[in-house]
């Protein structure tokens, strides 16, 4: 028996909401007193709940009406719905590399999805010093899939106008993402945090370079102005579950059109993080290895898309011209996807030193000063990066100059 | 009294709908009897009224289950809501450019507006041959406030997507657009017409250059993909009603979002079509003086906009970086809305050649050789532009070009 107002939910309250939704129930089996319900919230929003039945497992996700991790911040909770819209268009184009949507709850603004096991999140197992070279590829071909898929390249403009109208409504989360990527680390604001003195001046260089802040203005615009796809929207390594051989895109709930070179940045800055908080030459050219592999992966899968025989592209902007200039166009599509990559991995990179939300990364050093160092390498290599656009103008010129920063800190 | 469901308004049922709305009859004074309903209709999708009493007039447009112009061709009845919705959103932003808003009605899809006296149809005013040159530049002026007032340089981005989500609901005109300007004339379609046979081989060339198709291709996702700020849509010579010391750009029910140069082109695009319509090289090269001011008046309106000291811009896109820098990066910003200005002119030029719906401009030659020439050399020109995008850089180059046209068809 569902309530019919929002209430935030305890294991008793999950057990009464799964028995109301058949497809659930049924794969959990047995009774409502079997279910054993176990929270794994990690994350800074939402209450996460494994549910766990005699014959099967579920997750489930509900938004609180604050931010989890700091509760006098409110929060509408309209967050699961945009993350189980993002499911629903995007599971049907990427195969097993996200989970399996089973049920959304529009008043507890629940969603419910299939419950991986034995995955861990990406991020913690790269902290864990494991080499998985799979898993970079798999988020290529995934972002491939995913953003293909929900662009006018695939999809009669119609489709694409009305998936646009549904995301341009997640403006709380689209606000967070302006707020903490391309505005608070570039000006003095309370919640920017950074414990390294040694990473002040560089702030301070950073704030004051007129080519660093144009940068940063032309991905805040193009962030805005460029519905080119349906984006995951925080595609970092915490919003993966892998293993070595399967790999899950998770947490969508960020999820709204925008340049495609924004998930791919998102990923490729996470990798950058880790490879400066990486104290292993070994380690530090897997990082190398995987970002190229990411980015091979996804160029080489978005143009076979594109260039399908069997199923002609079916979207408005199907080409009007063919031949060896229709390629070059595409190629130069791509280029600029990856300019957006380079640009928006740099400011990720920026934001998860000196802004609001950092990540685990760097808790792996112990020594204090070594870890500031290595703050202070990824935090010069991203400022490097906007510094430089005009010159760093491939992932390979971006690769190579991220290698020459291999002794950093180590 | 109002009836509920829709139906197509008489002179009857307009005054009965007209008598229900005071601030209307208000403004027509007197009793509905003595209110005089005179029909003005000469575009192509809507009923358009005139309505006159004893102290004022209003304009009166509902629109049909069809083109007006072709009943077999079914189409919804929201445009009337657009345009509703565009004039509001404008006419706040540009001051005396457009049309008062007084009415909508949504259940019988009529707007009521004010009505204008001694103003008419500008392409008609230069048919005629007048020389106004205070209405190129004025229609500068209505872009740059229209424009740069509903981007996200002037307002919150929750606003502009809010207004984004309103106007992509508006797909049945936008799709017209699509098939009309950028689509059926790059492919044998049973809407292209043309009379001229010795249009046809210069057809053939535009369909088979790979540069002038790949052109039209990154128009069309740029119309699709880039939307900076709400536009008219179809801002031709027949949207704009003039007199010479008074100019309003009307029938805006092809508002969208899109880049601001696919307003500029359309209206420079028209101006193109006259030109090449003008076998009179004094007004030819008042045409070249009016694209010129069009533009400069327009560039200069949009930077004091952004540029203005005592209402800093309140846009979520507020500048990051100041001084020399910052205004390089704002010309670049006016260089791209260039490029798109040239590059959608020329599209317009095209489709009002070979496509659906011609323009009037050409009725003027009465010699259908001369017509034909001058049909030829409007195409050539919109041809050229396209297939020399690299060589065509400024607005200035594709001025020379034009002027040294003057000789074709006279
Ligand atoms: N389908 C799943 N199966 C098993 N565990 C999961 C699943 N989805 C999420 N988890 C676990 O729950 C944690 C929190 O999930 P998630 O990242 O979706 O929450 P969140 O509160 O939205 O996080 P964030 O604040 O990063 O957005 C994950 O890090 C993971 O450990
Ligand atoms: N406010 C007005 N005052 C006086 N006359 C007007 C007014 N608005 C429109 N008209 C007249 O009515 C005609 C048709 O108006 P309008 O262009 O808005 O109609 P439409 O059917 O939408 O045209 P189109 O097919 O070009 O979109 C105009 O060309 C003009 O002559």
């Amino acid at each position: 028996m569902t309530e019919s107002t929002y209430h935030t939910l305890d294991a008793a309250g999950i057990r009464s909401l799964i028995s109301g939704v058949p497809v659930v129930a049924g794969r959990l089996g047995g009774t409502p007193d079997l279910w054993r319900v176990h929270e794994v919230s990690d994350g800074n929003l939402n209450n996460v709940f494994i549910v766990g039945g005699p014959t099967g497992e579920v997750c489930l996700k509900q938004s609180l009406p604050y931010v989890r991790v700091d509760p006098t911040w409110k929060m509408p909770l309209d967050r699961t719905y945009f993350e189980s819209e993002w499911l629903r268009a995007v599971r049907p184009l990427v195969g097993g590399l996200t989970t399996e949507f089973l049920h959304f709850d529009p008043v507890l603004h629940v969603l419910i999805v299939e419950s991986l096991s034995g995955h861990t999140v990406y991020r913690s197992a790269l902290m864990r010093g494991v080499d998985w070279p799979d898993v970079a590829p798999r988020i290529g071909t995934f972002i491939a899939h995913a953003t293909f898929g929900t662009s006018l390249l695939a999809l009669p403009f119609e489709d694409v106008f009305a998936a646009r109208r549904d995301f341009a409504r997640n403006v709380t989360l689209t606000r967070i993402t302006l707020d903490l990527v391309f505005d608070h680390p570039y000006r003095d604001h309370p919640r920017n945090n950074w414990d390294e003195p040694e990473l002040t001046p560089l702030v301070l260089d950073i704030r004051s370079s007129a080519p660093t802040l144009l940068a940063v203005e032309n991905l805040r615009r193009r962030f805005l102005s460029q519905p080119q796809a349906l984006l995951h929207g925080d595609l970092h390594t915490g919003s993966i579950m892998t293993k070595a051989d399967d790999t899950r895109v998770i947490d969508g709930e960020f999820a709204l059109y925008g340049p495609i070179g924004f998930d791919c940045g998102m990923f490729v800055g996470n990798l950058v993080l880790h490879y400066f908080a990486t104290p292993d030459a070994t380690a530090r050219s897997a990082t190398i290895r995987d970002i190229a592999a990411f980015w091979t992966c996804f160029h080489a899968q978005f143009l076979t898309l594109w260039n399908r025989d069997e199923a002609p592209p079916a979207g408005t902007l199907r080409p009007l011209a063919y031949g060896p200039a229709a390629h070059t166009a595409q190629l130069a599509f791509l280029e600029e996807i990856e300019a957006d990559t380079m640009g928006f991995a740099a400011a990720e990179v920026i934001r998860r030193i000196i802004g609001y939300a950092h990540t685990a990364d760097f808790d792996v050093i112990a020594d204090p000063r070594q870890r500031g160092a290595c703050r202070a390498g990824a935090l010069a290599f991203a400022y490097y990066i906007l510094d430089h656009t005009a010159q760093i103008r491939t992932l390979g010129d971006f690769l190579r100059h991220l290698g020459e920063q291999e002794k950093v800190g180590l």
